[in-house]
């Protein structure tokens, strides 16, 4: 019985995602699940936390969007045993864009590194509730170690 | 490869259980993974919404843990096709009884449903972090969608 068809991977780069990449390949080879990746880059013009708006610097998203594409397509070609991994770089609110791209792909698990930055420390903290009621789809928060 | 050895099923009875039941059997299959169910039975003598502690009635809780331990035999024999299911019924928080079990009995993933009382909405509310960073494994969150 197959459990889950369509797996998204959110990956943010940061120390240890390379254990949530391992994890969620493992997952979709078992499952025999199609696998696609996103990645978020969050809006850098509104700092938050110091109620400072920062001027839009369109060029700098840009090259990050343009780096971000790089390193997801380097991951795709290592995994490339499975076939047709989608990769989804986007620009906005992490919790959103992960949650507007597995409706749009119809995606049935989301699966996402339990701490980094853009990872389940910021998606299950502030906005937990958020996610978990907009998440059309069950969520795998994969567990971080320390590097050995 | 095998992702999980060990899938710790907390279940609370309540609606859409069953859904969250479903699924993490399917995946025990598929990953060739042993399957655990735990239960809590949250303390009862204490009334934290209305800051009322109530006389500990020893009977009920009793009552209502041996009704809890024959609902998961029941729940172990009609998967019994997958062997040596462990079943734990606990009283106290819902939160670190499911830790500690998880701890204890070397588990690599915790299933849970995403509503219900003692499910996700409790667990990852206003005890995301405390979970989150508690738990020695990862955790899936199996969305529970209203029965047809």
């Amino acid at each position: 019985m197959q459990t889950y068809r369509h797996i998204l991977l959110a990956l943010d780069f940061g120390p240890g995602h390379e254990q949530v990449l391992e994890r969620a390949t493992a997952l979709a080879q078992t499952e025999g699940a199609r696998l696609s990746l996103i990645h978020v880059v969050e809006f850098l013009h509104v700092d938050l936390a110091n109620e400072l708006v920062l001027p839009q610097d369109v060029a700098l998203e840009s090259q990050i969007m343009a780096t971000a594409r790089r390193k997801l397509a380097r991951i795709a070609t290592e995994i490339g045993a499975l076939e047709d991994i989608g990769q989804w770089v986007e620009l906005g609110s992490t919790k959103q864009e992960i949650i507007r791209i597995a409706e749009q792909e119809q995606v049935d698990l989301i699966v996402i590194g339990s701490h980094g930055r853009h990872g389940l420390g910021r998606l299950l903290g502030a906005t937990a509730n958020a996610v978990l009621h907009g998440a059309p789809c069950d969520v795998l928060a994969v567990r971080i170690r320390p590097e050995a």
